[in-house]
């Protein structure tokens, strides 16, 4: 069997089949898992790439079932069952999981994404990372007082949990982590604006835990726009309806949009390309080929499954179980989501946590974040090295990977 | 007074200057220094490059008369005291300390880079560790035997430190941290050939050392050609007068070449453009410019100079020792170098030291580096996570940086 993709939702799958008698070929288009709730503190330079990654095959080296190939997937060729390759290779397969997950939507303006990077992978996040600390840089050489504000206003697009996240961490660099590092500006002059579409940010949470979110945005220095849908955005600024925000640095939070393989499944698909399962997570007539993760559409027990990494993983066990019980003869299981609850880090010691009756904001929200995130990261070792690295952080300010690296290498207009 | 380039031998000279009442600029086209001695970990995904490098202005943050600037310098106009920068503007100066260090040298054959990248930069160690970790992927997927073996065929071209310490790392990748991950070829069967143009490497320590050295590395599995010149090279393998060695993965560890900004100061320069000084480390007949580190050459006590990271250091201190005491008025002292000895390591718990009367080789040479190189290490965190790092590779034999991030991103032919 082929597994297609090796985050929270295809490793679940491949694991819960490390001891079954089946030959399983995970193919994923990078050589490394990635702990995507922590992307955004490699985007904003408080880990490393390494502290929150590991390769695919070492974490399944033990699985001796199991073969990852380094490749990428462009499509499905359903009667022949194969997987065609970007290269043009095909490969056979009994069984298929899919799970190669969504990426963030321009909502058809893809030319905006050279200008608003989104964050998916570790490479966008290094991306994100130079481009935020070249803007200090830029700011410290600039002369005319307009153009270095243009250069220290840092806007955030999407007020969901990565957006909230990921301002929260832009307000701490500007306010703590660089505070004295520079001669011409003050970093904490800097603005944090995060804009949002909707009435309120974090849509998906409870509206009081909203509101606390905003205010703790709001005390850590960052602007919370609401209301503000991004109507044009260049290298200068973004345009909001009648407003005009001029930033040098504009980061892309919102939207989700599927992969162009979900397009060959052949299976209806919502507005964003998702695929839509049956209740037992397969393909509408090809019981043989299961979607899992951020990609599927489905509801559990009336309400849809959310696009999030406990979702995605309960998923990957729930098609396993199912692989299982079809190569048995069994009926396969509708897909329950079990809800445990959502948490989000606004900067330093807050947060807000939903579980369900109890939710929780401010430090206890943050320490729980922390705990949590810590257990589920992937290797001892970087259990270890996050903690430290958060420890000494939290004791200093200091922020330890504040490298410019990749393409320009140095400052240029 | 500026400083160009944030290195060893610039930031001595920086901090030497902290309490000092002049006003320092110090400009490097790059936001970090480098802990370069230990690149090569890098780039064969031993350590992450926020563990070797720290952000210039951190490092220089309480240093009140000092201003540091990310910024490219081209040229000096020296009758104007100017340093030209990348983008046309220009810096003015009172005095000069240029410390912008060297580059490897494709002996005019610059069309090589591209299939042999050097080591002298965290970008550099990135694209290095990216090569070595796609070939073991493209191994995996390759049907065909000659070219399997053309993935698995690795080749370090040059046999000074960087040299033998690359091709250490390399076959220990390959005996140790990546066996038992694939599944169809087996990393222990790769070849790390270290092909050195002169008779044996290590050429500037004692011969005893260098034959140990060699000894050591054919013990870890790497294969030592000596008296093997680089006639050609191409992206599938190099040329060694008439032998032909296939491979894909061809790093390059060989030559000096000064940078063409060395040219603009108008005074001699040797065979590989570096600027040959004063004893007082100033240019001839520009007392207010210093030239210290790997660009400078000059004989002290009647023996040239390493390019060697203390000497840098040492050269930076001396520099601005005499920027004082011609501030005072007073007379200008020569620079005098003391050698602390020389430190190579070849993989794990292996190692040649001179230390002039005292040699070591073997496990002791080895933790005599370890200790000096994590004792040197900018920064308590660094430090304390690469000490932390190397005990968990040490007994796990794991490398925790194996990502393939930047340009492909994918395996691509």
């Amino acid at each position: 069997m082929v597994i297609l993709g090796g985050g929270f939702g295809g490793l679940a799958a491949a694991r819960a089949l490390g001891r079954a008698s089946v030959r399983i070929t995970l193919l994923d288009r990078r050589n490394h898992h990635v702990f995507q709730p922590l992307l955004y503190q490699v985007a904003t330079a408080g880990l490393s790439p390494a502290e929150i990654a590991s390769p695919i095959r070492r974490i399944l080296r033990r699985q001796r079932n199991t073969q990852v190939l380094l490749a990428e997937a462009a499509g499905v060729d359903l009667p022949a069952r194969r997987v065609v390759l970007a290269d043009g290779s095909r490969l056979a397969y009994d069984t298929l999981i899919v799970a190669t997950g969504v990426t963030h939507s321009y909502f058809g303006r893809d030319e905006w994404a050279v200008h608003a990077p989104g964050l998916k992978t570790l490479d966008d996040a290094l991306d994100i990372r130079r481009r935020v600390l070249l803007a200090y840089e830029q700011a410290e050489r600039e002369e005319d007082a307009d153009r270095r504000r243009q250069w220290m206003t840092f806007v955030v697009v999407g007020g969901g949990p990565t957006g909230v996240e990921m301002a929260g961490a832009l307000a701490e660099i500007a306010r703590h982590s660089l505070a004295g590092d520079f001669r011409r500006i003050d970093p904490r002059s800097a603005r944090v604006i995060l804009v949002e579409a909707g009435p309120r940010v974090l849509p998906s949470y409870p509206s009081t835990l909203s509101v606390k979110a905003a205010l703790q945005l709001e005390r850590l220095g960052v602007q919370v726009w609401t209301g503000a849908p991004v109507t044009a955005l260049d290298e200068a600024g973004v345009q909001l309806g009648p407003d005009r925000l001029a930033s040098r640095t504009v980061i892309w939070a919102a939207g989700v949009q599927a992969p162009s393989l979900g397009r060959t499944l052949g299976a209806p698909l919502d507005r964003a390309g998702r695929v839509r399962v049956e209740p037992d997570l397969t393909l509408p007539g090809h019981p043989e080929v299961y979607v899992i993760g951020d990609l599927a559409v489905l509801e559990a027990d009336g309400r849809p499954v959310p696009g999030v990494a406990p979702a995605a993983m309960q998923m990957g066990r729930h098609a396993a179980v199912n692989v299982l019980r079809a190569l048995r003869g069994e009926e396969r299981l509708p897909f329950r989501y079990v809800d445990k609850g959502s948490l989000a880090t606004i900067g330093r010691s807050a947060g807000v946590a939903d579980f369900g009756r109890v939710r929780l904001s401010g430090f206890v929200a943050w320490a729980a974040w922390l705990g949590i995130h810590i257990f589920f990261l992937i290797g001892f070792r970087n259990r270890f090295v996050v903690m430290f690295t958060w420890m000494w952080a939290y004791l200093t300010f200091q922020r330890s990977a504040r490298l410019i690296l990749g393409s320009s290498g140095g400052a240029r207009e």
